[in-house]
């Protein structure tokens, strides 16, 4: 007999609302040549498909960075860190038609391998994307992006093994309207199998 | 003049994958009806549009709990906290085909207020929502569904101002496959801003 591990807590009933946390708020890169080159930071985004490898960034038509990538029809997601907060803040509020988003954040525009995109250098990893569908949704139109090349920024991959230590970075963290860095390890996924094994066996 | 923050650091180019992170990992309860209750760990999670509030979740077709959304057109997005991280990685790892993960999670289905699929009591924040579309892409079909009400704990939210303390639940964050708690807090949307307009005052 198993019993419910709490009693229902109260609850607060709310209109609906984008509530979905915690978030990456990455940065995208747009534009085919350096005169072009911006940078819009998205929280709105995620993966939709593991084979192929796509995913979504929803933009509002009125932000600069729309026009951009719906033209070129190319992008490149940046995920940010810690240290790179201040500059992923930045361009989520500041726009590319008053701002060199690149020079003024003192960021690296690199060139691509698949896309004319530029990638930021100073991302720990760069998804190099092509956009398949723009979906109008209201507010928000979902670009829906092939996954095309990854690249990873050396200092965080094993060169014997390639394995990736992503948490080094320092990943940002974004949630309900604040930024946060990455906590304490919890596990691995499957863990709560690995853990269950181990007990059976003892 | 400005000078970029660093030299490029070396790159390692991989195939494409689906890099994006941290993201949130969330429990998806389903079911009209006790019998059919079941719940999906999803990380292929994300908004789509502020207004209307739309989200996504996309699920593997052999999936026990795809034909139960897909049927039903609903579902409750849960949101996860480091209490919930054995629970959460149980019910990704499982199926509802061979177990009922709300009994053996210990797990409390509650009525929601706009659809028959049950919410996940122990959760910080309920999403209520209603699906507009299945969208095949491949592995994974994209469910875009519509926000139609939030329930919060109320433990979290202020009596006086309803403001929701997210961070309070301490919230479980997914990057690469491994669960982490959230880390200090960086600054709010907008800091980078702020931070300016202090300097330029003094």
């Amino acid at each position: 007999m198993t019993t419910p591990r709490s009693k229902k807590p109260a609850r607060v009933i709310w209109k609906p609302g984008t509530m979905i946390y915690p978030l990456p708020a990455v940065m995208v890169s747009c534009g085919r040549s350096p005169a072009e080159y911006n940078i819009i930071t998205i929280a709105w985004t995620g993966i939709l498909c593991t084979d192929p490898p796509l995913c979504h960034i929803s933009i509002r038509p009125e932000r600069a960075s729309y026009d951009t990538i719906k033209k070129s029809r190319e992008c490149v997601i940046n995920l940010t860190t810690a240290d790179l907060a201040a500059a992923t803040d930045w361009c989520g509020v500041r726009s590319g038609r008053h701002h060199n988003k690149f020079k003024e954040m003192r960021l690296t525009p690199v060139r691509a391998s698949k896309v004319r995109a530029p990638l930021i250098a100073e991302a720990p990893i760069n998804l190099e994307c092509r956009v398949r569908k723009v979906v109008p949704l209201g507010s928000h139109h979902m670009f829906i992006c092939e996954i095309v090349a990854i690249q990873a920024d050396a200092r965080y991959v094993d060169q014997k093994t390639s394995a990736l230590d992503l948490a080094r970075s320092r990943p940002l963290v974004y949630c309900h309207g604040k930024y946060y860095q990455l906590g304490s390890l919890i596990g691995k996924f499957g863990f709560s199998v690995e853990k269950k094994k181990r007990k059976k066996e003892t």
